[in-house]
């Protein structure tokens, strides 16, 4: 068959499947997790072997070690996916909750109800244990879900897929609820991405070129973060202990994450106090500095240039700007952030209200490390990926994000005049 | 200046309004559409003076007398307008609700706070009203507009516009937080949709025509409707005089609405029985019938073709199917329809309860007239536009729909392990 043919019958399948899947018992849902978790415990060498496929032509392919690690296999990882189904099946229900009801005069009874969103298009890079994670959250949430993973990964994919598929059929979970792209041709994501008929929304994991790449190209909406150029203002009367561990925290504990801090924006009031030996600490930490001209009157570091403000690093490498008001620092982080999340340190109630107010980030925090942004941190249980577009969802996004609300209408006849 | 640059500034001007917007006071807001409203009220030789441009220059087109009775501000339409500001004015301010909070075992405070979008753009057609009933839709939600109107309207849009964009600087609002493309060159449009950094969402109010481009073109997400194909469905339980009356309205009562039936579908068990009484009335009235072959066993009519199925009238044209099941029904509105409005007449509970489950539209009744979907029926006070998208909202679009949830953390220090 044709890419395009092929594509496009796993939409229609995956359609036909939302329209079973909108009515499914949570407890036929919850019995296709528990089961394949099940599944998953007892097909460890099946996967194994799929996996040393892929790793072994990651090795030839001159794939690095970090990203060999991440693409295996092992018994804990397999463990770890079982679990995650089970957190998953243990988690409440989206599905059919009234989020309002309203009586009208005229006793048309009005209520807003979750509903799956349809048919979820993933596609995502290297870690196989997306393909059950993912699936997992939109089988939960009542979405058909296509699943597109990297070619890196293809062999281990397809195994976990396959025992996706066959533990939710065993638990009479209708075909096609889960499907996975099986060729790794690149085109698939192109003939996806057109979709719009047959995919309701596209959720991408990757790196920022797939990313990229999806919102140019999808005629889907699409939900998800390009970048995460996180800032943390640190206010004159910010508590400066507080300060310093709170900003280490956020550029340091992970460097390599979305959340983690970017760019770091200092009062010029406490900035002779506080950056010799916050940047002392850094630098003792192996990340290196680059900061405005104001800030290399304190601390010998690098020049930052515009540039800097901008980047993502998602490495250990801090830009620093001193500013001179509140306002300032609220400019900077609208006008170069990515929207992502955001944190003020500081003890005044004022300065916190205003910056809350102000930034219009999706999370933005007073006086904690913007490490924080991430589903099972907020008490979500889950996190299939970061929103920063403003429609639909800010944020982490968990089983109410796979959900819209619809409108039920419940009457006794009204008609209008 | 060259057509994308001057598109292009206004796109930063509201992205700058928008930052200032998003803290202002309701009192603020308030007093702005107030005042906008009383200097409304006295502008009506200036309104109907740039109305009389844009009336002349439509009977120069040959616009139809609906159109040109469409176009026209008379002192009762100025009024109608007004009074619409001062109705915003006293809906309550969504911006800074509250509609979550948790703490978390870390002591991290976790609320979702309502916020404006941003910078809301308004593409519509035809009706002068809607320049000021938009913009006052956007400033009280705190969101820039940007607004364009159909070039048979400038004239008037301006004018309206001007009074809006004066009262409202008297009252304090920042500049640009309502702006109006001056030009009726057709590629400002284009140019619109791309500014995807600087226009948050698009809501466009027209024809087919306008929505399907704009859906086709944006770069940005649009929130709209672009089909009513709406359906009621005869179940064999139905009270028939209730089915009867429900219906007729649901056709009848204003055919060139997005949310009037346009495909009836009826139980064979009750089609004998219904059909022929029913189609009687509906011929006495002027309405036009196309029924499948079984539908013509029962009454004479038209034949439909697959096309009727999938069609959205607007006028006083119904098409009519038998069916054999509360399956057969579900998956032809959500097969043919266009997730708008859909409803069942049944005494059955248990049908009921199926076809609100199981229709994935916006809105979906028990026992009442499609017709009732729309942002004042809903007890909303207000609304912008329909949508049928699956995320972000479905159905009608008011206040809380122009805002999106933003997660505000308050810490005492926290960092993570």
């Amino acid at each position: 068959m044709e890419l395009h043919d092929e594509i496009l019958q796993i939409g229609k399948q995956a359609r036909a499947a939302s329209n079973a899947l909108r009515s499914l018992s949570t407890a036929t849902k919850d019995a296709a997790l528990l089961g394949v978790a099940k599944g998953l415990r007892g097909a460890g060498a099946r996967l194994k072997a799929a996996n040393a496929k892929d790793l072994a032509a990651g090795k030839e392919k001159g794939l690095s070690s970090a990203m060999l690690d991440r693409l295996e296999l092992t018994d804990k990882r397999i463990e770890e996916m079982a679990k995650g189904l089970e957190a998953v099946a243990a988690l409440p229900d989206p599905v059919g909750d009234i989020e309002h009801q309203t009586i009208r005069p005229n006793g048309l009874r009005i209520a807003q109800v979750r509903q799956p969103l349809g048919v979820v298009g993933i596609i995502y890079e290297s870690r196989p244990n997306v393909t059950s994670d993912a699936a997992a959250l939109c089988l939960k949430s009542g979405n058909a879900c296509i699943l597109r993973g990297g070619s890196e990964a293809i062999h281990s994919n397809l195994a976990i897929a396959e025992c996706f598929i066959e533990g939710a059929r065993a638990a009479g979970v209708p075909d096609h609820a889960v499907q996975m792209i099986a060729t790794t041709d690149r085109n698939a994501v192109g003939e996806m991405l057109k979709l719009d008929q047959y995919i309701d929304v596209i959720v991408p994991r990757g790196g920022k070129g797939l990313i990229a790449r999806i919102y140019e190209e999808s005629r889907i909406p699409v939900v998800a973060h390009l970048d995460g150029v996180c800032h943390t203002y640190v206010h004159q009367d910010a508590d400066l202990a507080m300060a310093a561990e709170v900003s280490f925290n956020a550029k340091m504990q992970r460097p390599g994450t979305c959340n983690a801090m970017e760019t770091l924006l200092v009062h010029s009031a406490v900035a002779g106090k506080f950056l010799p030996a916050f940047v002392a600490e850094l630098t003792k930490a192996g990340c290196e500095v680059r900061g405005c001209a104001r800030t290399q009157k304190f601390v010998t570091c690098k020049a930052a240039t515009d540039d800097d403000w901008v980047t993502e690093y998602l490495e250990k490498i801090l830009s620093i700007k001193v500013v001179d008001s509140l306002d300032e620092a609220i400019d900077h982080v609208n006008g170069y952030g990515s929207h992502h999340s955001d944190a003020i340190i500081t003890e005044s109630y004022s300065a916190a209200e205003r910056f809350l107010d102000a930034v219009d980030s999706a999370t933005v925090y007073v006086n904690a490390s913007t490490r924080f942004t991430d589903g099972f941190e907020f008490g979500l249980g889950a996190e299939i990926g970061i929103s920063t577009n403003k429609l639909h969802c800010r944020g982490p996004m968990a089983l109410k994000e796979l959900t819209s609300l619809k409108y039920v209408i419940r009457g006794s006849g009204q008609i209008r005049e």
